[in-house]
Protein backbone atom coordinates (compact mmCIF):
# COMPACT_ATOMS: atom_id res chain seq x y z
CA UNK A 1 0.00 0.00 0.00
CA UNK A 2 2.81 2.25 -0.47
CA UNK A 3 2.92 5.65 -2.42
CA UNK A 4 5.20 4.53 -5.74
CA UNK A 5 6.56 8.42 -7.07
CA UNK A 6 5.07 7.71 -10.19
CA UNK A 7 2.39 10.37 -11.39
CA UNK A 8 2.08 11.63 -7.47
CA UNK A 9 1.30 15.22 -7.30
CA UNK A 10 2.31 17.41 -4.46
CA UNK A 11 2.73 16.19 -0.97
CA UNK A 12 -0.10 18.29 0.68
CA UNK A 13 -2.13 16.89 -1.87
CA UNK A 14 -1.06 13.56 -0.89
CA UNK A 15 -1.63 14.21 2.80
CA UNK A 16 -5.00 15.44 1.90
CA UNK A 17 -6.32 12.52 0.12
CA UNK A 18 -4.29 9.80 1.45
CA UNK A 19 -6.24 6.34 3.36
CA UNK A 20 -4.11 4.61 5.81
CA UNK A 21 -4.57 0.77 7.07
CA UNK A 22 -5.39 -0.37 10.29
CA UNK A 23 -6.48 -3.67 9.39
CA UNK A 24 -6.37 -6.26 7.02
CA UNK A 25 -8.27 -9.39 6.90
CA UNK A 26 -8.51 -12.08 4.18
CA UNK A 27 -12.33 -13.10 3.43
CA UNK A 28 -11.96 -15.68 0.87
CA UNK A 29 -9.10 -17.64 -0.62
CA UNK A 30 -9.67 -20.02 -3.73
CA UNK A 31 -7.56 -21.14 -6.51
CA UNK A 32 -7.39 -17.72 -7.76
CA UNK A 33 -8.81 -14.91 -5.93
CA UNK A 34 -7.02 -13.39 -2.60
CA UNK A 35 -9.90 -11.21 -1.35
CA UNK A 36 -9.24 -8.91 1.43
CA UNK A 37 -11.27 -6.44 3.76
CA UNK A 38 -9.32 -3.29 5.27
CA UNK A 39 -10.67 -1.01 7.39
CA UNK A 40 -8.46 2.32 6.68
CA UNK A 41 -8.58 5.52 7.94
CA UNK A 42 -9.85 8.43 6.33
CA UNK A 43 -7.93 12.09 5.88
CA UNK A 44 -10.36 13.65 8.31
CA UNK A 45 -9.65 10.92 10.75
CA UNK A 46 -13.51 9.06 10.51
CA UNK A 47 -12.56 5.00 9.81
CA UNK A 48 -13.94 3.16 6.69
CA UNK A 49 -13.15 -0.30 4.79
CA UNK A 50 -12.28 -1.02 1.87
CA UNK A 51 -12.41 -4.51 0.00
CA UNK A 52 -10.53 -5.38 -3.04
CA UNK A 53 -8.57 -8.26 -5.04
CA UNK A 54 -4.89 -8.95 -3.68
CA UNK A 55 -3.51 -9.91 -6.70
CA UNK A 56 0.38 -10.28 -7.68
CA UNK A 57 0.24 -8.48 -11.36
CA UNK A 58 0.36 -9.77 -14.77
CA UNK A 59 1.55 -8.71 -18.02
CA UNK A 60 -0.01 -8.09 -21.39
CA UNK A 61 2.09 -8.91 -24.73
CA UNK A 62 1.99 -7.01 -28.08
CA UNK A 63 3.52 -10.00 -30.51
CA UNK A 64 4.60 -8.88 -33.81
CA UNK A 65 5.24 -11.32 -36.43
CA UNK A 66 7.92 -11.13 -38.84
CA UNK A 67 5.12 -9.84 -41.65
CA UNK A 68 4.09 -7.12 -39.67
CA UNK A 69 0.58 -8.46 -38.52
CA UNK A 70 0.06 -8.71 -34.63
CA UNK A 71 -0.85 -11.73 -32.44
CA UNK A 72 -4.10 -11.50 -30.96
CA UNK A 73 -5.78 -14.56 -29.00
CA UNK A 74 -9.63 -15.63 -28.55
CA UNK A 75 -10.72 -17.32 -25.79
CA UNK A 76 -13.97 -18.24 -23.53
CA UNK A 77 -14.09 -16.28 -20.88
CA UNK A 78 -16.09 -17.16 -18.15
CA UNK A 79 -17.12 -14.43 -16.17
CA UNK A 80 -17.84 -13.04 -19.20
CA UNK A 81 -19.90 -15.65 -20.74
CA UNK A 82 -18.21 -15.44 -24.46
CA UNK A 83 -15.67 -15.54 -26.42
CA UNK A 84 -13.13 -12.69 -26.26
CA UNK A 85 -10.36 -11.42 -28.79
CA UNK A 86 -7.64 -10.25 -26.57
CA UNK A 87 -3.57 -10.01 -26.83
CA UNK A 88 -2.32 -12.36 -25.37
CA UNK A 89 -1.73 -11.66 -21.08
CA UNK A 90 -0.47 -13.84 -17.78
CA UNK A 91 0.37 -13.54 -14.43
CA UNK A 92 3.91 -12.96 -12.71
CA UNK A 93 4.73 -15.93 -10.79
CA UNK A 94 6.09 -14.81 -7.60
CA UNK A 95 9.53 -12.88 -7.91
CA UNK A 96 9.21 -13.02 -11.40
CA UNK A 97 9.65 -9.71 -13.46
CA UNK A 98 7.04 -8.66 -16.39
CA UNK A 99 10.21 -9.75 -19.21
CA UNK A 100 10.40 -13.50 -18.02
CA UNK A 101 6.67 -13.78 -17.92
CA UNK A 102 6.37 -12.30 -21.18
CA UNK A 103 8.93 -15.07 -22.31
CA UNK A 104 7.02 -17.68 -20.63
CA UNK A 105 3.65 -17.19 -21.69
CA UNK A 106 4.59 -15.87 -25.21
CA UNK A 107 6.18 -19.98 -25.74
CA UNK A 108 2.98 -21.43 -24.10
CA UNK A 109 0.12 -19.36 -25.47
CA UNK A 110 1.18 -18.99 -29.01
CA UNK A 111 4.13 -20.87 -29.42
CA UNK A 112 6.64 -18.34 -30.30
CA UNK A 113 10.03 -17.08 -28.85
CA UNK A 114 10.63 -13.26 -29.27
CA UNK A 115 14.11 -11.95 -30.12
CA UNK A 116 13.73 -8.68 -28.74
CA UNK A 117 11.51 -7.53 -25.89
CA UNK A 118 10.47 -3.78 -24.64
CA UNK A 119 8.27 -2.88 -21.45
CA UNK A 120 6.36 -0.23 -23.03
CA UNK A 121 4.39 0.55 -19.71
CA UNK A 122 2.07 -0.12 -17.14
CA UNK A 123 -1.99 -0.30 -16.76
CA UNK A 124 -3.79 -1.19 -13.52
CA UNK A 125 -7.01 -2.36 -15.02
CA UNK A 126 -9.44 -2.49 -11.86
CA UNK A 127 -8.28 0.81 -9.49
CA UNK A 128 -11.50 -0.07 -7.82
CA UNK A 129 -11.82 -3.22 -6.84
CA UNK A 130 -7.98 -5.02 -7.47
CA UNK A 131 -4.43 -3.50 -7.03
CA UNK A 132 -3.44 -5.82 -9.90
CA UNK A 133 -0.93 -4.01 -12.26
CA UNK A 134 0.43 -5.23 -15.28
CA UNK A 135 3.48 -4.38 -18.02
CA UNK A 136 2.45 -3.69 -21.36
CA UNK A 137 5.68 -5.75 -23.41
CA UNK A 138 6.51 -5.40 -27.09
CA UNK A 139 8.04 -8.75 -28.15
CA UNK A 140 9.53 -8.28 -31.75
CA UNK A 141 11.40 -10.52 -33.71
CA UNK A 142 9.31 -13.26 -33.13
CA UNK A 143 10.37 -17.17 -34.53
CA UNK A 144 7.94 -20.55 -33.85
CA UNK A 145 9.54 -22.12 -30.99
CA UNK A 146 6.89 -24.65 -30.30
CA UNK A 147 3.33 -26.49 -30.32
CA UNK A 148 1.35 -24.28 -27.46
CA UNK A 149 0.80 -26.64 -24.82
CA UNK A 150 -2.23 -28.65 -23.32
CA UNK A 151 -3.22 -25.96 -21.15
CA UNK A 152 -3.91 -23.62 -24.08
CA UNK A 153 -5.96 -25.89 -26.34
CA UNK A 154 -9.01 -23.83 -25.87
CA UNK A 155 -6.76 -20.95 -27.09
CA UNK A 156 -6.95 -19.48 -30.83
CA UNK A 157 -4.01 -17.77 -32.62
CA UNK A 158 -5.32 -15.17 -34.39
CA UNK A 159 -2.61 -12.94 -36.49
CA UNK A 160 -4.14 -9.57 -37.83
CA UNK A 161 -3.14 -6.35 -39.07
CA UNK A 162 -3.08 -3.12 -36.67
CA UNK A 163 -5.94 -1.53 -38.78
CA UNK A 164 -7.50 -4.83 -38.47
CA UNK A 165 -7.37 -4.95 -35.27
CA UNK A 166 -8.35 -0.79 -34.81
CA UNK A 167 -11.54 -2.12 -37.26
CA UNK A 168 -12.36 -4.95 -34.38
CA UNK A 169 -12.02 -2.19 -31.56
CA UNK A 170 -14.24 0.38 -33.36
CA UNK A 171 -17.32 -2.03 -34.41
CA UNK A 172 -17.27 -3.47 -30.72
CA UNK A 173 -15.37 -7.03 -31.75
CA UNK A 174 -13.02 -5.76 -29.23
CA UNK A 175 -13.73 -4.97 -25.54
CA UNK A 176 -10.78 -5.81 -23.15
CA UNK A 177 -9.66 -2.91 -21.65
CA UNK A 178 -5.54 -4.16 -21.87
CA UNK A 179 -6.34 -4.95 -25.72
CA UNK A 180 -7.63 -1.63 -26.59
CA UNK A 181 -5.76 0.10 -24.52
CA UNK A 182 -2.52 -2.20 -25.54
CA UNK A 183 -3.34 -1.04 -29.11
CA UNK A 184 -3.24 2.66 -28.65
CA UNK A 185 0.60 1.95 -26.76
CA UNK A 186 1.13 0.02 -30.05
CA UNK A 187 -0.33 3.03 -32.32
CA UNK A 188 2.67 5.50 -30.55
CA UNK A 189 5.07 2.93 -31.47
CA UNK A 190 4.03 2.67 -34.79
CA UNK A 191 3.82 6.67 -35.23
CA UNK A 192 7.56 6.70 -33.58
CA UNK A 193 8.61 3.90 -36.27
CA UNK A 194 6.71 6.46 -39.06
CA UNK A 195 4.84 3.00 -39.74
CA UNK A 196 1.45 4.15 -38.86
CA UNK A 197 -1.30 4.34 -41.34
CA UNK A 198 0.72 1.83 -43.77
CA UNK B 1 -23.24 -15.97 -18.82
CA UNK B 2 -25.73 -15.78 -22.33
CA UNK B 3 -23.51 -15.03 -25.36
CA UNK B 4 -24.26 -11.57 -26.28
CA UNK B 5 -23.45 -12.20 -30.28
CA UNK B 6 -21.08 -9.42 -30.50
CA UNK B 7 -18.15 -10.20 -31.85
CA UNK B 8 -18.61 -13.80 -31.49
CA UNK B 9 -17.10 -15.91 -34.30
CA UNK B 10 -19.13 -19.17 -35.66
CA UNK B 11 -21.46 -21.65 -33.93
CA UNK B 12 -18.73 -24.61 -34.07
CA UNK B 13 -15.87 -22.17 -32.52
CA UNK B 14 -18.56 -21.32 -29.89
CA UNK B 15 -19.33 -25.21 -29.16
CA UNK B 16 -15.56 -25.63 -28.66
CA UNK B 17 -14.77 -23.13 -25.75
CA UNK B 18 -18.22 -22.77 -24.10
CA UNK B 19 -18.10 -23.59 -20.73
CA UNK B 20 -21.52 -24.31 -19.01
CA UNK B 21 -22.39 -23.25 -15.11
CA UNK B 22 -23.44 -26.25 -13.03
CA UNK B 23 -23.26 -24.89 -9.59
CA UNK B 24 -22.98 -21.21 -8.32
CA UNK B 25 -22.18 -20.03 -4.85
CA UNK B 26 -21.97 -16.28 -2.80
CA UNK B 27 -18.73 -16.85 -1.06
CA UNK B 28 -18.18 -13.09 -0.17
CA UNK B 29 -20.46 -10.46 -0.04
CA UNK B 30 -19.00 -7.05 1.72
CA UNK B 31 -20.53 -3.59 0.93
CA UNK B 32 -18.80 -3.36 -2.29
CA UNK B 33 -17.86 -7.14 -3.70
CA UNK B 34 -19.43 -9.95 -4.41
CA UNK B 35 -17.87 -12.49 -5.22
CA UNK B 36 -18.46 -15.88 -6.48
CA UNK B 37 -17.25 -19.99 -6.98
CA UNK B 38 -19.11 -21.57 -10.06
CA UNK B 39 -18.42 -25.31 -10.75
CA UNK B 40 -18.54 -25.15 -14.54
CA UNK B 41 -18.55 -28.63 -16.85
CA UNK B 42 -15.79 -27.51 -20.14
CA UNK B 43 -16.07 -28.23 -23.33
CA UNK B 44 -14.39 -31.91 -23.49
CA UNK B 45 -17.12 -32.54 -20.24
CA UNK B 46 -14.49 -32.42 -17.19
CA UNK B 47 -15.86 -30.57 -14.54
CA UNK B 48 -13.78 -27.07 -13.29
CA UNK B 49 -14.19 -23.98 -10.81
CA UNK B 50 -14.03 -20.65 -11.61
CA UNK B 51 -13.70 -17.81 -9.39
CA UNK B 52 -15.61 -14.21 -10.14
CA UNK B 53 -16.59 -10.59 -8.88
CA UNK B 54 -20.36 -10.66 -9.60
CA UNK B 55 -20.28 -6.42 -10.59
CA UNK B 56 -23.48 -4.31 -11.69
CA UNK B 57 -21.90 -2.49 -14.06
CA UNK B 58 -20.07 0.80 -14.82
CA UNK B 59 -19.89 3.83 -16.81
CA UNK B 60 -16.73 5.87 -17.64
CA UNK B 61 -17.18 9.47 -18.82
CA UNK B 62 -15.09 11.22 -21.44
CA UNK B 63 -16.58 15.16 -20.55
CA UNK B 64 -15.55 17.49 -23.10
CA UNK B 65 -15.18 21.21 -21.97
CA UNK B 66 -16.47 24.40 -24.20
CA UNK B 67 -12.96 25.51 -24.52
CA UNK B 68 -12.00 21.53 -25.92
CA UNK B 69 -10.62 20.52 -22.84
CA UNK B 70 -11.41 17.12 -21.79
CA UNK B 71 -12.01 16.59 -17.50
CA UNK B 72 -9.73 14.17 -15.92
CA UNK B 73 -10.05 13.51 -11.89
CA UNK B 74 -7.48 12.88 -9.48
CA UNK B 75 -8.46 10.68 -6.63
CA UNK B 76 -7.12 8.40 -4.09
CA UNK B 77 -7.11 4.55 -5.20
CA UNK B 78 -6.97 2.41 -1.93
CA UNK B 79 -6.04 -0.75 -4.14
CA UNK B 80 -3.45 0.88 -5.84
CA UNK B 81 -1.72 2.86 -2.78
CA UNK B 82 -1.68 5.81 -4.91
CA UNK B 83 -3.47 9.08 -6.32
CA UNK B 84 -4.74 7.98 -9.82
CA UNK B 85 -5.45 10.00 -13.11
CA UNK B 86 -8.41 8.90 -14.21
CA UNK B 87 -11.55 10.03 -16.49
CA UNK B 88 -14.95 10.67 -13.94
CA UNK B 89 -16.63 6.63 -13.71
CA UNK B 90 -19.16 5.45 -11.59
CA UNK B 91 -21.31 2.37 -10.96
CA UNK B 92 -24.99 1.84 -12.39
CA UNK B 93 -27.50 1.48 -9.95
CA UNK B 94 -30.35 -1.30 -10.49
CA UNK B 95 -32.01 -1.65 -13.73
CA UNK B 96 -30.09 2.33 -14.87
CA UNK B 97 -28.82 2.79 -18.39
CA UNK B 98 -25.37 4.20 -19.19
CA UNK B 99 -26.28 7.49 -20.37
CA UNK B 100 -28.67 7.57 -17.29
CA UNK B 101 -25.83 7.01 -14.93
CA UNK B 102 -23.17 9.26 -16.82
CA UNK B 103 -25.66 12.17 -16.04
CA UNK B 104 -25.83 11.69 -12.73
CA UNK B 105 -22.21 10.81 -12.16
CA UNK B 106 -21.28 13.89 -13.97
CA UNK B 107 -23.05 16.31 -11.68
CA UNK B 108 -22.14 13.99 -8.50
CA UNK B 109 -18.44 14.19 -9.12
CA UNK B 110 -17.52 17.21 -11.42
CA UNK B 111 -20.62 19.64 -11.00
CA UNK B 112 -21.40 19.91 -14.64
CA UNK B 113 -24.55 19.37 -16.81
CA UNK B 114 -24.18 17.63 -20.44
CA UNK B 115 -26.25 19.19 -22.88
CA UNK B 116 -25.39 15.70 -25.47
CA UNK B 117 -23.74 12.55 -24.81
CA UNK B 118 -22.72 9.84 -27.27
CA UNK B 119 -22.29 5.90 -26.28
CA UNK B 120 -18.90 4.87 -28.21
CA UNK B 121 -18.68 1.91 -27.35
CA UNK B 122 -17.99 -0.67 -24.46
CA UNK B 123 -14.73 -2.11 -22.05
CA UNK B 124 -14.55 -5.12 -20.19
CA UNK B 125 -11.89 -3.88 -17.53
CA UNK B 126 -11.14 -7.74 -15.71
CA UNK B 127 -12.28 -10.89 -17.79
CA UNK B 128 -10.04 -13.28 -16.08
CA UNK B 129 -11.74 -12.37 -12.57
CA UNK B 130 -15.08 -10.13 -13.38
CA UNK B 131 -18.17 -9.66 -15.01
CA UNK B 132 -18.00 -6.22 -15.29
CA UNK B 133 -18.82 -4.29 -18.51
CA UNK B 134 -18.24 -0.67 -18.65
CA UNK B 135 -19.44 2.31 -21.10
CA UNK B 136 -17.67 4.74 -22.64
CA UNK B 137 -19.90 7.90 -22.67
CA UNK B 138 -18.56 11.14 -24.40
CA UNK B 139 -20.07 14.16 -22.38
CA UNK B 140 -20.28 17.54 -24.83
CA UNK B 141 -21.55 20.81 -24.47
CA UNK B 142 -20.93 20.38 -20.49
CA UNK B 143 -22.73 23.65 -18.37
CA UNK B 144 -21.64 24.22 -15.13
CA UNK B 145 -24.12 22.67 -12.93
CA UNK B 146 -23.25 22.53 -9.15
CA UNK B 147 -20.61 22.21 -6.76
CA UNK B 148 -19.41 18.42 -6.62
CA UNK B 149 -20.98 16.63 -3.41
CA UNK B 150 -19.72 15.83 0.09
CA UNK B 151 -18.79 12.27 -1.18
CA UNK B 152 -16.28 13.60 -3.55
CA UNK B 153 -14.80 16.12 -1.47
CA UNK B 154 -11.55 14.14 -1.92
CA UNK B 155 -11.79 13.99 -6.11
CA UNK B 156 -9.78 17.07 -7.80
CA UNK B 157 -10.84 18.10 -11.20
CA UNK B 158 -8.25 18.38 -13.87
CA UNK B 159 -9.18 20.05 -17.04
CA UNK B 160 -6.26 19.41 -19.64
CA UNK B 161 -5.61 19.42 -23.48
CA UNK B 162 -5.85 15.88 -25.42
CA UNK B 163 -1.96 16.74 -26.15
CA UNK B 164 -1.18 17.06 -22.36
CA UNK B 165 -3.80 13.76 -21.66
CA UNK B 166 -1.52 12.02 -24.33
CA UNK B 167 1.79 12.86 -22.72
CA UNK B 168 0.24 11.84 -19.62
CA UNK B 169 -0.02 8.28 -20.87
CA UNK B 170 3.07 7.97 -22.22
CA UNK B 171 5.29 9.44 -19.19
CA UNK B 172 3.34 7.26 -16.83
CA UNK B 173 1.11 9.06 -14.73
CA UNK B 174 -2.31 7.62 -16.56
CA UNK B 175 -2.40 3.87 -15.77
CA UNK B 176 -5.71 3.50 -15.25
CA UNK B 177 -7.44 1.15 -18.04
CA UNK B 178 -10.27 2.69 -18.63
CA UNK B 179 -8.48 5.92 -18.90
CA UNK B 180 -5.89 4.97 -21.31
CA UNK B 181 -9.08 3.06 -23.59
CA UNK B 182 -11.11 5.67 -23.46
CA UNK B 183 -8.65 8.09 -24.43
CA UNK B 184 -7.86 6.19 -27.81
CA UNK B 185 -11.40 6.21 -27.97
CA UNK B 186 -11.76 9.52 -28.26
CA UNK B 187 -9.01 9.78 -30.38
CA UNK B 188 -11.14 7.94 -33.40
CA UNK B 189 -13.78 11.08 -32.37
CA UNK B 190 -10.87 13.47 -32.71
CA UNK B 191 -9.92 12.12 -35.87
CA UNK B 192 -13.33 11.82 -37.33
CA UNK B 193 -14.38 15.36 -36.62
CA UNK B 194 -10.99 17.03 -38.02
CA UNK B 195 -9.52 18.22 -35.09
CA UNK B 196 -6.95 15.68 -34.10
CA UNK B 197 -3.51 17.01 -33.84
CA UNK B 198 -5.01 20.84 -33.16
Amino acid sequence: MSSKGRGNPRPSFIMKFTETQRTTTQVFKGKLLDVRLDTVELPDGRTATREYILHQGAVVMIPVLPDGKIVLVKQFRYPIGRVMIEFPAGKLDPGEDYLTTAERELKEEIGYRPGRMTLLGELEPCVGYSNERMGIVLAEDLTADSVPGDEDEWIEVMPVTFDEALSLVWDGSITDSKTVAGLFWYSKVLNQSGLAGK
